[in-house]
């Protein structure tokens, strides 16, 4: 590991650069007290932990997957509210290499690879590396903040705000990055050779910030979200029944107690996560999240957005559909609480991080 | 600990108000994907790390110190652009209680605490929680994000563009919280009762947001920024020695390769400060920090302001020193590299969290 702070920063500077090459938003970068970014309008802000332990492990994620990963989850909610990328920052818990450090120690070939993984995602999405802090911990630990603003459209989607007789879309996978962790826990990164998909979903997912902002452009959607825990545990929080704030100027919030009748058949799911499922059926049966319907509602990380659409909007339903060809139907909002799927009861709790 | 993110969300819900009372600069609190904060220009914005076992131990720390430092170090950073407070997000990793969790676990009692701490700063400050994350991990560790905009001089302070002959003003302590946390690892919080000053300055710093504004609306002030690894290892930063980047509209960053006279009496030492550095004379002679005035110059965590202003603008050293009664004035730039204290080259390497 570097040996004084000094030395990370140089390790910082050399794979983030000092200057954004598109600064839009950006006044200062590094280096001071505080970065400071003018965006002369709503900034979304949003921090995302990114534990070792609790969301990786280093015995088959590369360094670089960690720095990608760590980015990608984190810039995701800025898709989640159809945010175009500002900026970003790192804080960044590193345990000590060398003889004292134990087995756990990160080396500088390590913080290398770190750095050039999520420099090169940061880069692509134009979420330049304003600010950040760094210490010795007993584990890897990342924490990124992530700063959006409204994208050409102008608006920014929020949760909740739905009706009975919305339509629930889907945009991106379920299930497959569950296939791919439950592949990579199960035989390491060998498994990458037979799941590549799965387990790429799992290790390098992206975040779909073009789809965000082209979902903020239609009138017809009427709710965003990204589906980190899975559908069964984010559809309550899309329907606004977690106690979402109602605020002037950012749209309404339910306050009638809804649910959500899904379809699922086992053609949505991704063809490698199908396999994956069928081909544990034997060894797992029973255990949750093993069948491919199953997979679908419950497996998280996928970060897929999920829209609330007005069906009546030619921009909602069918415009979802027709601008984007990944996004698909997967349900209705009901007045009757709860969530059904293919019309039974569906009561297992889903992907807790924390839990 | 609490058993579900949900629970958790619960906990922070009854101790910040959901909608800040003046919830100046946010749009959308809790509970989305972001936050959104509008401040209609420039925003600062800074994280800071506060870990256990390199910044805390919670074998003198109450829970409430620990949220009320971890909030305080990072609004120090708001402080030191001159910038009034906008909104803060914590993101907390906690160690699992209970059977499985081993001795390093946290209940539900003292996360209680600790919240309760964060949030009375919190509304003394104006820095409403609008956001974050939780994880399991191997230790309590906290990240606070910090959002602030210029007060009402419109004006934020950087570091660097200082010339020679400007004059440093120090506003607050130096070595006084050092002095707390020697004492405190030497003897738990029964040194409390002995150095009640001392280590309050290290358990329970205040941030300077006040001071921090004032000195923004004083055009004699050139440079701030706080002090939180002493001054030896921070003033080369104020004087911009450390690669600052300079930007347009952001003031001008020294290309000179500039130095430091301080003068460093031992009054300048807070009475405790001091009494505790000659009763340690004898047990820890020649240790780096030990003697007052090394001590003054090294000690980290104080979170004072150091300033850099002109001597000839009347709103600069005159200006400074009329303006806040807690402002000394301590040293001079000069053409000389390096750090002179009362004539001698001080070399010693001063604090490094990370080292």
């Amino acid at each position: 590991m570097p040996t004084s702070e000094q030395d990370f920063l140089a390790a910082i500077d050399r794979h983030f650069p000092a200057q954004p090459p598109c600064a839009g938003g950006v006044l200062l970068g590094r280096g001071d007290d505080c970065a400071v970014l003018d965006v002369a309008g709503p900034l979304c802000v949003s921090t995302d932990l990114f534990v070792e332990g609790a969301h990786f492990r280093r015995s088959y994620f590369s360094p670089a997957d960690i720095g990608h990963k760590a980015l990608a989850a984190a810039a995701s909610d800025l898709a989640a509210m159809g945010a175009a990328p500002v900026a970003c920052t790192l804080s960044l818990v590193l345990p000590p290499d060398g003889p004292d450090g134990g087995p756990g120690g990160v080396d500088d070939a390590f913080l290398d690879e770190l750095l050039a993984g999520m420099a090169a995602l940061s880069a692509r999405l134009g979420l330049p590396l304003v600010g950040g802090d760094l210490s010795r911990g007993p584990a890897l630990i990342l924490d990124l903040a992530v700063f959006g603003r409204p994208g050409p459209a102008g608006r920014l989607l929020r949760r909740g705000g739905l009706r009975p007789g919305d339509q629930l879309v889907l945009i991106g996978e379920a299930g497959l990055a569950r296939a791919g962790l439950l592949a990579l826990e199960a035989s390491g990164r060998a498994s990458i050779h037979r799941w590549p998909v799965a387990t790429r979903a799992h290790l390098r997912p992206e975040p779909r910030l073009a789809e965000g902002q082209l979902l903020a452009g239609l009138p017809g959607v009427r709710a965003l979200m990204d589906v980190s825990d899975g559908l069964a545990r984010d559809i309550p929080r899309l329907l606004g029944l977690l106690g979402l704030p109602g605020l002037p100027g950012l749209g309404p919030v339910a306050n009638a107690n809804l649910g959500a009748d899904l379809t699922i058949d086992e053609s949505l799911l991704h063809p490698e996560a199908l396999a994956f499922f069928r081909s544990q059926a034997g060894t797992h049966d029973r255990s949750p999240g093993q069948t491919p319907v199953e997979a679908f509602v419950l497996g998280g990380e996928d970060y897929a957005l999920l829209a609330g659409v007005d069906p009546s909007d030619p921009s909602g339903l069918s415009g979802v559909l027709a601008a984007l060809p990944t996004a698909r139907h997967i349900g209705t909002v009901t007045v009757t609480p709860g969530l059904r799927v293919n019309g039974e009861p569906f009561t297992q709790p889903g992907f807790d991080h924390f839990g």
